[in-house]
């Protein structure tokens, strides 16, 4: 077992990375509660529910089911919940569990930082992705205009991460969490960069992943705990991001996951940092290893300027311009305001590039 | 003008009480804002609400006008404020201001709060009850099942006070005001308190009214430095608010206002301070203060067993028991656990010692 330690201005948390954690979940808990929900969704619950209710040693254990997928960050799904916890009784020295992936983790997250106005929860991350989700305490729900509108930074009072559960995840979902991977790589540590690009998804075993886990772990709380509230650095996280989320919600959430489109986010990302800082960025070798580990990089028929409107909507973009994290180099990442024409012309490029290699 | 340092754990700020501060809002503002969002009710909009968007320097101010009254605090109304946060284009470094009594103050705060996961917000109270909403940092939304169940600790960027918007309440906002105050001063001074059950509501001017106000937000101000996030000392500023609320949730938040909900509350609690610890309080001179300043003070029929349940969903009940703020002395408040048994018999008697007086 791998214990991070992560000190948030609002409290120090510590996140547990091994195998099996989740049927000794009570060892990790700061304290006693008067009473716990879990949250979690249909497909989780399957595997892991009953592994985790029979875990903890409170009569009051409460259950809440949500469907699965991003359509659950929904106003809707988070009014629902707070009605559930005030059925359950949840008091303030009530826990929140949050079971499942980055959809569970933001909304349970949300729901327990509002809850009378803020209650306990832990994060118990079941993909790879929700090794990025779950530190840092970023919570939210998405709005119909928009991803992640409405939230809050609330930290979890721990993190509990058992790799037993990844071997669930179907082949889309380990991609989509090792490109939050391979972007945090970027912004921080070439040698971790060079020992993704040299890994082949199909062929992990528990172990590398909880290494690769941890690593993404460290840097992700190096870059929180200097900068939690996002006003300077820790907006390099969003590093293909930009790209990624419009194309996300262009997709109305569907056909790309969320790290399938930050994925190709990032090679938009190494183009636009690529023509503005006259440098060569491992365009190629990133682009060989996507395609290899079956990443989909065909983008779907995109209005340019529809793309660029949904850029701007995204909630980075302070008053006009885009702001865009680059890489400067490999583990060199600076941001910089782009002109709706310079992400025009890039992104009509980029659609171009892209479809020149199908 | 008044100046007060609130001490956040998060932020400092600043509380300005004083007389015309709604056409020099600028001068108060701790920076620039790349747009304004006003949100204010419909009756403070007819008062005030030109005055105050002529006075900011900022091509992009906004508004948003909410139907007064507490209904508005739903999580229906906080959507649209979001939706209409993101259609003006609201970004990270824009401004909310809070224009009105506590119903705009917690709505629009929340708002704040959670858009774009927090942005700046001012508090501009216009009614003498938001002396006690506006600072302190307490945002929040009623569930159907609760009042302020949904929320946040979100401390506002300053709060700018105006005494003479006060002059177009009405009688029963005064009341509801006052009766805050007179909680404040048996809680914390004794010497105020004396000073308030010497006053005649219908015969006060804005200096003495400030200066009330400002004895109010002393005394808030050094309970919420000591406990924001009501761990411990916090809850004493709930002194009559165990009835008052559930009061106030059998009427459906009609008929009593907040205040006077209270301010019956304050008898309550009395009564059982009396009977706890075998003291005397100020019974008598409480209850004429409240007549002869038109309180009311005769009880709708109210079941008792009902209002016990309302009281337990109170959400300052922990676990299973009521915990209730009671008086060891005037200034001496302390927080006492008491059975559903003693609750029952309690609320029996003093509808017996209330309806007995009319
Ligand atoms: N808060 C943050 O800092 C942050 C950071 C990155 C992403 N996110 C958010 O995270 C979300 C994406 O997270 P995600 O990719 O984990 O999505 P997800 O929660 O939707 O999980 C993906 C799918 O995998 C299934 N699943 C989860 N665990 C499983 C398991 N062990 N076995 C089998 N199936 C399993 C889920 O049911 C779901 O269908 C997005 O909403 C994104 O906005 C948040
Ligand atoms: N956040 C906190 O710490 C805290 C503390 C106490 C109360 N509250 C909340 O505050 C709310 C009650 O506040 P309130 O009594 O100010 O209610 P309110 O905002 O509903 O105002 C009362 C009425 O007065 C009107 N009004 C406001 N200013 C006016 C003016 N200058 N002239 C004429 N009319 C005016 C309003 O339109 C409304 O009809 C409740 O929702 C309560 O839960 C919050
Ligand atoms: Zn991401
Ligand atoms: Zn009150």
């Amino acid at each position: 077992m791998n214990v991070t330690r992560i000190n948030a201005s609002s409290k120090t948390y510590y996140v547990y990375v091994g195998e099996g954690l989740r049927t000794k979940v009570e060892e990790f808990l700061p304290k006693t509660y008067s009473s716990i929900l879990i949250v979690t969704d249909n497909l989780v619950a399957g595997h892991y529910l009953e592994d985790i209710e029979h875990n903890f040693d409170n009569e009051r254990v409460y259950t809440a089911i949500i469907e699965n997928g991003e359509e659950s960050k929904s106003i809707e799904m988070f009014h629902q919940l707070q009605t559930k916890a005030i059925d359950c009784g949840l008091d303030r020295k009530s826990l929140i569990v949050a079971l499942g992936g980055g959809v569970v983790g933001d909304l349970a997250g949300f729901v327990a930082a509002t809850y009378m106005r803020g209650i306990d929860f832990i994060q118990m991350p079941t993909t790879i992705l929700a090794h990025d989700s779950s530190v840092g305490g970023k919570v939210a729900i998405n709005h119909e205009k928009g991803k992640n509108l409405i939230g809050n930074f609330y930290s979890p009072a721990a993190v509990i991460y058992d790799v037993d559960t990844l071997k669930s995840l179907n082949q889309k979902e380990f991609r989509s969490g090792y490109a939050e991977l391979v972007k945090e790589a970027l912004i921080a540590d070439g040698t971790f960069f060079n020992t993704l690009m040299s890994v082949n998804l199909s062929d992990l075993n528990n172990t590398t992943i909880a290494d690769h886990i941890n690593q993404g772990i460290t840097i992700k709380a190096e870059v929180v705990e200097a900068d939690e509230r996002e006003a300077g650095i820790r907006k390099y996280l969003n590093f293909g991001h930009t790209f990624g989320h419009a194309l996300e919600a262009l997709q109305g959430y569907h056909g790309f996951s969320h790290g399938e489109a930050v994925a190709v986010g990032l090679l938009f990302a190494f183009q636009v940092s690529e023509e503005t800082f006259s440098i060569r960025l491992p365009f190629e070798r990133l682009f060989s290893w996507l395609r290899s580990n079956g990443y989909p990089l065909q983008l779907p028929e995109l209005d340019s300027k529809h793309m660029l409107s949904k850029m701007k909507l995204d909630k980075k973009t302070e008053g006009k311009k885009v702001q865009m994290v680059l890489l400067q180099s490999i583990a060199q990442p600076i941001t910089v305001e782009i002109s709706d024409d310079d992400l025009l012309r890039h992104i009509e490029l980029f659609k171009k590039t892209l479809s020149g290699r199908f």
